[in-house]
């Protein structure tokens, strides 16, 4: 099998010493050697999130962080507003929907993400929702929403705010407790440059305090159960190579690792306008560019040729804008002679 | 660090042809690359679990998949029956208590493990149970259950039968079909010799039906949405070092495995009466040796011993007999040599 170059929105490539990291021996759960590495891992992540709460780690998928939120901060018929703005946006009514929670959706231009005003209008609209779920970086369309201003206004109504980072995390500078985010949930498969099935979650107080109250049915996605506790053999190969990762990115500098993955998508962006394409997002984030060709143009036949004669993989449309879109990642580790060799790939699958 | 040697009931050591594996390249998991690993990886465990039903793959740990089998076979206020020989068949019950289920519970001897005549008990105590859960390889005695004469039981009064197997498969035979077992549940980090963090279970027709009945809330770990598909981001790397580990099974042949676990713990068994220990589990299966030491013999010391002296890890035990036993965990792939030196300090740590 020849190593594909993943240019996805994840799962990315594992870097060398992450991979190396993870190979690392097993040994027992319940130990003082696990505490130790949760504690570590705990404390690399904070500055990431930009929180000084607390992170809880799930042997889960993205999904799986998600389904979390939902389950320990709603109860069965209580009300949520969810913002929608893309495929993944949509999930978090997705699941509060299968969990009896009377679900408000306000549908944003997937384009823009969410205006500030429109916001306001949903609170206006229900003030009895109590949480307003939101997504920070929208996996489908690669729009990075704004979340300072909508943070305060939910904070200033005493709500909740529950925010989807999986695809933003360590991609581009985040800042939860500044931006008033109560709760953020994010994946190991992205910018963390892990293999996928790690779930990380960020909670602060007026999360754990919401969580108290909630009384939907629940066991194995119980933050209770794991703050400060090992109750579940956890994905121990994963959080070994996140500790590998998070040296990774501490040792250069969240700044350096920031402006690098700025840099990459800059030039993602540049070489999208100049095959005379289109950048969906209107605001866009350093770890997904959402292309829109020239009405007509043959994306599944771009994607083959890429992937048959250059060994690279990008991901497809999501959503309503399946078919009208493709998409670049670019989340994770990507060496200079990577985006070289992918921008002369692209180039000559275009000619 | 030191390697420590794992003589724990999970996570074993993970063979270097396995962690090989899966440090292969990550790639798209919406691919027909996907669809073939997922079609093999079925295929090969099949024979594992001894059925022609389908096989799904989770991203959670082995408590993910009991409680996947639990929101999908029952509904709120259903009546269910556990029959509790230990710890992990005891977090049956809590899973299920936690989903409103109404469960009733039958405590067999931790030592014996159930009878036939106590589950025929518990099936007219509580007619409308429709569920029997129950432990194939309970991880916290050792017991490994009879199950072929109480699932003809079981499935004659067309109950259905869900078992978990999570500390007992690819350690000894097991043949779901035969046993009229309805849904067995597994984990990566025992017999199948994965890193953890991987869920494994095995549903037959009738258990697809009854979950088709199902009201209880759920979303994450909705069977449905498994079965054929890729709904949320996989636990790649563990998927790939599980095509490893299938791969060693295989070649090698089940039979020679089963019959090398056996001898494996047969070899610790003799250790175990040797050191004038005795053996917890009245009928013990071949991957876990819990042990009663004389009265008095201090278990945290042996097990501090074995680890600072020998870099070799044992489990304390849990429940009822935490502070009465102790296990020796051999679910997985121990070389002969890694058995001699377990043994020879073992006896040094005695002497």
């Amino acid at each position: 099998m020849r190593k594909p170059l993943l240019f996805l929105p994840g799962p990315m490539q594992v870097p060398e010493q992450v991979r190396v990291a993870g190979d690392r021996p097993l040994f027992s759960h319940r130990s003082s050697q696990m505490s130790e590495l949760l504690s570590k891992l705990e404390a690399g992540c904070k500055p990431l999130f930009g929180t000084r709460g607390d992170i809880l780690f799930l042997a889960a998928s993205g999904t799986g962080s998600m389904e979390s939120a939902v389950v320990n901060l709603t109860s069965p018929g209580e009300e949520v507003i969810v913002i929608v703005g893309g495929t993944f946006a949509k999930r978090w009514a997705d699941i509060a929907t299968a969990y009896g929670v009377s679900v408000h959706t306000i549908d944003v231009d997937w384009r823009r993400g969410a205006t500030l005003a429109e916001v306001d209008r949903a609170l206006k609209q229900w003030p009895n929702a109590r949480v307003i779920f939101h997504t920070w970086s929208e996996s489908s369309t690669g729009v990075l929403n704004d979340m300072a201003e909508i943070g305060e206004l939910v904070r200033s109504q005493n709500k909740i705010f529950a925010v989807d980072a999986v695809s933003g995390l360590a991609v581009s500078p985040m800042a939860m407790d500044d931006w008033n985010i109560d709760v953020v949930v994010a994946g190991s498969q992205k910018g963390l440059m892990v293999s996928p099935g790690l779930g990380v979650v960020a909670i602060g107080a007026r999360g754990w305090e919401k969580a108290q109250q909630s009384n939907t049915l629940r066991f194995y996605f119980d933050w209770k159960k794991l703050k400060g506790a090992v109750p579940f053999t956890p994905a121990l190969s994963l959080l070994l190579e996140l500790d590998g990762a998070l040296d990774f990115i501490h040792a250069q500098g969240m700044d350096k690792i920031f402006a690098r993955r700025g840099r990459v998508a800059d030039q993602i962006r540049n070489l999208v306008h100049r095959s005379g394409m289109e950048i969906y997002a209107l605001k866009p984030g350093n770890g997904i560019t959402g292309v829109i060709p020239l009405k007509g143009f043959d994306i599944p036949a771009l994607r083959r040729r890429l992937e048959n004669d250059f060994g690279i993989q990008i991901a497809g449309g999501l959503g309503k804008i399946k078919d009208t879109t493709f998409r670049i990642g670019h989340v994770g580790h990507l060496t200079e002679e990577e985006v070289d060799y992918f921008i002369q790939s692209f180039e000559r699958c275009l000619a």
